[in-house]
């Protein structure tokens, strides 16, 4: 039998043993579980961060991989500590809206189970840590998930649609318009915008953006050095780049700020 | 039968391959190990880091859990390399004092076994670089103990006793007043202690430092953003941390300071 | 039966889920496999520093180990997608020169073997991301090469000699004249050179560098704080250090500069 998996994702960043921590717990608990990190280099307290990197990477990871992300400003508040149980993974960590890009699109499929991590018997200890339930709460949970405990046993079920989401406005396709939003910028400075590039793909395109208008490419290296470029992402959204270096910088653009593409008659732009 | 775990700290980043060539080294004598980094981040040569991040990362990974750290100025001089029986655990590394919040509670126990590296037999090679004794002496002296090797083949008993210790002073506890000292900053800035959190954890208290004065509270969220808290940490110590900011800079704060705790009658303060 | 170890280069750090995703895709395929990080540091683009880290980290992997690199600033170009078999090892990425310090020793021994990774059946789509090959075709092939496909099965054979390489020059070595280059700088600093420790071992040596001429010693303590040291690393190569600072900084050296090693007297210099 293949062993049980667990990704992370923390802001917690890998200077202090924090991660090291929590992957002890989970080792104690479920001693052959194997661990993958995402990342621990969200921005501190950036839910919109985690949202993007847990959206892009779920997909790529087998049916049945847990996926433990604690990015979570209101610990020790009255937020609530979820396993949330989709198709193809369990999300496990604070109700904050952090895997909302991830379950929204099941919540009208009734393919949703939730609950509250309420339970004490499967807490660390039954007096948890105030500041840290990543490894008292969340990171136990997780291995006990992964050891075969059921999701009903860690605690109360509560409704998925009362689950927190952070919205990003859906791109509006309007014949040959769509208009997009920023969603993310990684830190290369590549500006992700909210537009699918499944929309473009079938004919030249392009991107306007802050009085800039930029030709829909294929790879970064079509333009020169320094020069900024549209494409299609690696994870599947139309990108804004620059070629050995930043958009971001270049564009002075924000998440947030608003971008059109255009679909382009073959031959003209 | 669940493959052994060796946990890793060292000061080595993770720019270079380093931390990679100790894995491979261990993985080529046994196979079916797992490792868990702890950090590779300890500031270069922070004997002090080292320790404290041990000392709190070493109570949560399981029973038998070996655990390997080069924070090792002295490599290539006259420093003993080591491994460490206690009764939860084995450690490996430099006989610096890193392990030495790790040991130090067991050392009249007699529960405490410890061995010089002194056996070419198990080193990478007879002849290891002077350079780096993390790839030649200790990767394969945590690999040899995962696959069974037994403490005592690796090289000469010695006198616990004789093991280098790194002293943080004692907090003194007076009837309210308990005085202490700053252990560790982490890289968030926040102030370790060195007094229990389970000292002050059954009435109000505060924290005196500097001429500032601080009341104990359970979240950092319970004060406004940018402003000092003294709550009881994640490791369980008395800390204080700023709120969405950095305690070292506010109160230009070093390891080795002195801070008082107060215990408070209940409604005073 | 030993699982399937898979090690990963790359320039992509550790801020994004890049590399997750890439460990993801891998053990969809390969459940089994265990993945180790060389470094994910690697300067953007920087075909050299892949080259040198491969070079010195793969010597201590164990027989069968696959190394992954994906250092490609090619990506979507016309570079190929290769899978390389040694004695030892296979290496998995683009042909861009950055496995060449492994390959090249092997070339007149007729025991390299090469295909393009031209089979579709064993990418992760069909269509590949333009942008990220690491996560569609290199991580699939390393992983249905851990899961037991044959190197043929991945594309077509190619001629080993045709691999692009990147060549250091020689050091050359005449009488008690070693000249030499600079190849690489770690990130403490530390310089590199091309001439092997092997050839001054056996007697006193120094190094001439941009006027300077340093004693070899066996450690970086043997000389004060601050000050220059040549030494041989533990790469195995002739070193040049400042203890407790950087070499790079202190003699403004670079990568492909002139450095001279002479073989002395005993008792000379």
């Amino acid at each position: 039998m293949v062993d049980s998996l667990v990704t992370l994702l923390t802001d917690f960043g890998v200077t202090d043993a924090y991660v090291g921590i929590m992957k002890g717990v989970m080792k104690a608990i479920a001693p052959t579980l194997s661990m993958i990190d995402l990342t621990h280099d969200i921005p501190p307290q950036d839910l919109w961060a985690a949202r993007f990197n847990l959206l892009n990477a779920v997909p790529y990871f087998p049916n049945g991989t847990i996926h433990l992300a604690v990015v979570d400003p209101g610990v020790g508040g009255d937020r609530r500590g979820v396993a949330i149980q989709l198709p193809h993974c369990i999300l496990v960590g604070p109700d904050n809206g952090i895997f909302s890009g991830v379950f929204q699109p099941y919540l009208d499929s009734g393919m949703v189970e939730a609950i509250a991590l309420t339970n004490p018997v499967y807490w660390r200890t039954p007096t948890p840590s105030t500041t840290f339930h990543g490894r008292d709460i969340f990171a136990p949970a997780a291995a006990h998930l992964a050891a075969g405990v059921s999701l009903h046993q860690l605690g109360n079920r509560l409704d998925p649609r009362s689950l927190k989401t952070l919205m990003v406005p859906e791109s509006r396709d309007r014949g040959n318009t769509i208009v997009g939003t920023v969603q993310y910028i990684d830190r290369f400075g590549n500006v992700m915008t909210n537009v699918k590039g499944a929309a473009v793909q079938d004919g030249p395109w392009s991107v306007t953006m802050g009085g800039h208008q930029l030709q829909g490419q294929t790879t970064y290296g079509t333009v020169e050095k320094g020069q900024p470029v549209a494409l299609i992402g690696s994870h599947g959204w139309v990108e804004i780049a620059v070629n050995g270096g930043s958009a971001q910088r270049y564009f002075a653009i924000r998440p947030g700020e608003s971008i059109t593409v255009l679909r382009l008659e073959p031959g003209s732009g």
